[in-house]
């Protein structure tokens, strides 16, 4: 079989600092568990803790695709 | 009964800035209306205004957690 | 007939930078397409291309509002 | 914070006569409650109630969007 | 078992005239059908048929609920 | 090829009127534009502004089907 | 105008025994803050804590409709 | 055709106890109608009335499977 | 009433062979059925059975729209 | 401005024979239209007519996605 | 990194007993693979086996938050 | 525990042959993968690439469920 697979894996990454920051770390502890190449990501939500009145925490919930065969 | 009870509020917090300034004008607003302690949001949708071609306001629509009982 | 009619273009706009970005990057395409005075946008999904274990390319998908009649 | 902040309420206008007769009077029950300046209104459902083997009432399902800060 | 127990029936009502109108029929439609005592109804979409460049058809998808036992 | 293809577009009609009269405005636009020959029309949502207290203004966002091939 | 109107509120009650007294706890809390008469319950979500690897706590988030006019 | 076939039929259960027995009691009129042998059921919706403050009746909408052929 | 009035009906056609097949032998037992005559189908969902590794039964959830008056 | 920009075109293909073949047709009438380099699809919908009991044409709802800047 | 990173697992959990009964199960067997800290679920469908004209196995799909980073 | 637990995978199987292709490599990498039993699939998502103007590749985003316990 040379046909392509891939696997979606669903993780949350979060940040104290922006969106962008909170997926980059969702994506780097899924190349750090090595099950395969990450290849791209899917948002499915954004949401947070408040703290003192103000976001204190951005979770942002991911697909990550890796290449797995 | 002391099990905890929260309220969903939903609200559109904007700026001409970014997204995360738009939450957190939102979240702020909860805030000022007191309505309990607000805990966390859910990003439910990003829009927003364009002017001149290019978007002038980020408009984000979120649910606001707030601890009331 | 005098009332309003809009129509709303599927685009996706990309950055290596942030969302937010990404978001004026499609709008200043459907600009430059002509087809009416672009109104609003509305983001339908967030993904992206993931390189040596970090997102190297911000995909939003966006529906533009253009005023047509 | 100049940036506008917005409420969304929802709400159940019913009649007797139409779905656009719902509609206003489930916003004029917003207006009245004194919330803020309603600016928009957005369909969630339509449905009503059976009498007779007809259609006795229509309940349109509302979020009305009002101006709060 | 004397708990209530209802069905839901998908139905598809048209009309030329109105929205209202193919609710109606649909309605009547499933009365007509003598499957039980028709309580409600809710709207699932809305769409219809053009012709000469105008509305012609008004097709309304309902469930309609209807006690059975 | 002889199957027959089909286009969608997205447009949002208005009127001041109605739900109906909404859609057959944003209807007559796509036939203006001339796209193809318009089929049908799928009720997508419907919202609107609010003056003085009342709906001022019904918005249908509609797809608009056309026989392109 | 006297056809009834409804309001929404969305709550998220607690429970350390069951979804069903989770339900009952959030609906309790909308009565106690007297925004109207409750008249029925939606649930949207069914979520809970773990702890020592077992559920501790059913979430259960909540569309409760009051009448309000 | 050997190919087995199924069909869903729409039910609402409801009861005065608990979710389970709701499922139960949907269950039960649908082998009643004798439309087939129901094979599984699948949960769409939980709701109920509420009385004197309290939810009075669980009303679970369930799709129910029977073998048709 | 002369205006068309449409039923949909929910069905799960199986094949060991294909969608398509699966499709053919859902459509076929509502015709069986006799409640109509069949219009249309719907794919609400494609699943399947996996046996020795390879899937060896498609499940196709169609809705079936019939003419009913 | 040199971040790559794409337009998702929503298209009904149709066949009598298979799915594939369907996908197949849309896809070739957005390329002959001209709009851009057609880069992928997305099945939105797969759906299809009914003639003496048997499917006798699939349309398939595509969004196909080119690349336009 | 020292922002935390966690992974949902998606579980199906059963119970002859109850939906709580079968969440559990669902919990205890991820807290049993050892991916993580099990920190909260959410349920995505509620559904079982029908034997002898009675629900005979609750089968709850969770998604199981885990800790991971 | 002797309550079934399963779990779902979510991957995507291509081929250049068709969507039961598809499926059916997504099926064979996951029982390739040794999780579990491979027990069934649901198609979540059919998508593919484009290339000199027709279909090359079909994706199909699958969950397939393992019976893990």
């Amino acid at each position: 079989m040379s046909d392509p697979v891939y696997k979606k894996i669903e993780i949350i990454g979060t940040s104290t600092v922006s969106v962008e920051d909170a997926i980059a770390n969702g994506v780097a502890a899924v190349v750090t568990g090595g099950e395969g190449k990450a290849d791209w990501f899917e948002v499915q939500e954004v949401r947070g803790h408040i703290a003192n009145g103000k976001p204190s925490q951005y979770q942002v919930v991911l697909k990550v695709g890796v290449h797995i065969a």
